[in-house]
């Protein structure tokens, strides 16, 4: 008799973005004629660079053709690719990333939620909360934690609080953990840590021989000087850090699928006897066995990205948005509510007016002036009380939200 | 201190396709003026359909605009996609798949490797042996065998030989199994089933209530009509039996990057106490965590494979690389070489001359006629003796290589 994986059943069935939906839709079928603006879903709007466009025109031809044509790529990703990841988004920096420590993939969720596999099932995790929902969900499928509490946390997980009170900057762990996701700047809460901040959990690690697993989708709206655009950019953190990157959310790829992780061959992490195991190996094995590979296709979009025209065009692309988070930003604090995030980020947090609880702020948003956000505290419960906005809407929608929350909300 | 998941250290390090790299690479720097012929690992070197070329020269416009521009894709796939797949692939065959049985993904080696996750780890597999690699080495790795054997068999699996005194038919397992992995036409040997041996595994999933995990990623090569081109074809099979297919080989798609994988709602799989499970959910519940969907361009080319001349232009496709398979069976056979498949399959299992063992075998062809094929043994077991050739190079590499094998092969 084939039994299932009963750790699967363990998560609640309604997620999120499925509650969300329902609401809206409710909403909808009593009010055909609202005209609901959407800034919820962290999806971006914005067409591909023209770079890219341009690239995958070319190549789409090649694959038309004979001499041209591309069969099964490198498990890993071009190297036409890897060598302009290398170059710009490290070396620039002055940052060490060699050639075999780049694994190209078709999105930053599949390895996200994937990693933790080359692990033993007893390692403690740690997690900022609020958080993106995959890093806790994929640890609960493969048996890492206990039961979810009415509290809404998942027995044996740290939850590292971030909250207005400290200024959303985790402190470190009290007990051991084995395996800490951090993802800055934050998604939900916009807010990021600077290179000490940082230093502090590279810190951590190496010392209890813990692995960081540090979500980098964001980092193309980095604009403030003392933030670090990678963890190896601190001291130490090729021996304890991977690092997870997509063209999502800097060029629009989120419907094109692109993204990398990088794993120094210098992380480790040990057998039960203490024998050490590279873990940049065991990756390459991973995807060598599961995975073949990302479109030839969009590899070549990914590579425009870094060409001269590409680098230009998605800095315009981040300057829309990041002007759209400025309008929220601006606009709600012209309203007193309290604003985090949107400064390096595409993601404004608010606290909710008067202590509201997250689910009612959403419901008077999308009833009072047809705004539809996500709240707070579907990424864990100390995102009760918050709010999440994000500035990926057009402009239009954007302002019209902003003046709705201005003229139309009863705080 | 982070632990390593020691399941995976269990992978012997050398990958078949690697060891054959590995000699190829050394017998070329001897021979720099060989002309070498490959006709080893399975992937294809003819062009896409001009009907998908087409179809992602438009979609890559769209994604350069506003208005059309595509955002993360539904993690199940576009309805565009699904209806024609279950329309052409299905509906037209007489088959019921409804809309949200199918799973569209970024390949079958994706969904084969990461099904079992949907499984709790005591349950027991059966393989036909020889078999595609990925089906134990995805098990392996999430503890589902014991040690690897000097037999070259992995404790707790049960092994279903495959070979000539059995017509590569296989036998119902003695003892009890909970998922059997099955891949017809098969993948190293090009044999099939015919409905009535499909229907012997179906009945016995059916009463032991187990799973069958059919691989038809090779459906589209069937040219004999008493062989099924889905399980579903056999009655009952829907209760226990999911389906994976893949354009790679069906319309070139190996850099392209598109399949997708059928459970209907009625497989199910159960706990510990017996509680029946819908693993359609389940996997619906396992994609929406772990993966983000395929490119929307991509979906759009494999979209033009089912319109009118994309079916047309795979025929074609097909009907090349069939003519190919003829000739390399054909050829061997007027040498005095058994060979099987090539028929339903572009993959020609050939059992090697005076019982040489297959890496003998392998050098031997490299190094008297420079052409390269996969050893049978690399597959698995009951491989041994037997060598693959596949029939996806050009025509002129292929008839030069039989030509090779007629004139100068010391047999």
């Amino acid at each position: 008799m084939a039994l299932v994986n009963e750790n699967h059943l363990k998560l609640p069935g309604n997620y999120l973005f499925a509650e969300i939906a329902k609401r809206v839709n409710a909403y909808k079928s009593e009010h055909p004629e609202a005209k609901i603006i959407r800034l919820g879903i962290g999806d971006v709007t914005r067409p591909l660079p023209q770079a890219s466009i341009e690239a995958m025109h070319k190549a789409v031809d090649e694959m038309g053709h004979v001499e041209t044509f591309q069969g099964y790529p490198e498990y890993e990703g071009y190297d036409f690719l890897i060598e302009k990841i290398i170059e710009v988004d490290y070396k620039k920096r002055g940052i060490k990333v060699e050639r075999d420590e780049v694994f190209v993939s078709d999105g930053a969720k599949s390895d996200t939620a994937n990693i933790q596999e080359l692990f033993g099932v007893n390692n403690k995790i740690a997690v900022t909360d609020p958080v993106y929902p995959v890093y806790v969900d994929s640890n609960v499928m493969a048996g890492r934690t206990g039961a979810l509490g009415s509290d809404g946390k998942w027995s044996n997980v740290v939850y590292l609080s971030c909250t207005a009170e400290n200024n959303f900057i985790p402190e470190l762990p009290k007990e051991k953990v084995d395996l800490i996701y951090l993802c800055f700047p934050n998604n939900p809460t916009g807010m990021t840590l600077t290179k000490e901040q940082l230093k502090a959990w590279v810190d951590y690690a190496r010392k209890n021989k813990a692995i960081i697993l540090f979500d980098s989708a964001y980092e193309a709206f980095i604009h403030e000087k003392d933030v670090p655009h990678s963890i190896y950019e601190v001291e130490g953190a090729r021996e304890v850090a991977i690092e997870f990157r997509s063209f999502s959310k800097t060029a629009g790829f989120t419907g094109t699928r692109c993204a990398y992780t990088v794993i120094p061959k210098e992380v480790t992490a040990y057998t039960a006897s203490g024998e050490a195991c590279s873990l940049n190996r065991m990756w390459y094995r991973r995807q060598a066995t599961k995975f073949n590979g990302v479109s030839y296709i969009v590899q070549r979009g990914a590579e425009a990205v870094y060409s001269e025209e590409g680098q230009q065009q998605v800095k315009e692309l981040i300057g829309y948005y990041m002007e759209n988070a400025r309008i929220i930003r601006e606009g709600l604090q012209s309203i007193g509510i309290q604003v985090f995030g949107g400064v390096n980020s595409p993601y404004i947090w608010l606290k909710t007016p008067k202590g509201m609880d997250s689910w009612a702020f959403f419901d008077k948003l999308l009833k009072e002036i047809n705004v539809v956000g996500t709240p707070g505290v579907g990424f864990g419960p100390s995102g009760e009380g918050y709010f999440r906005l994000t500035a990926f809407g057009s402009r239009e929608n954007t302002e019209e939200a902003v003046e709705r929350f201005r003229t139309k909300l009863k705080i």
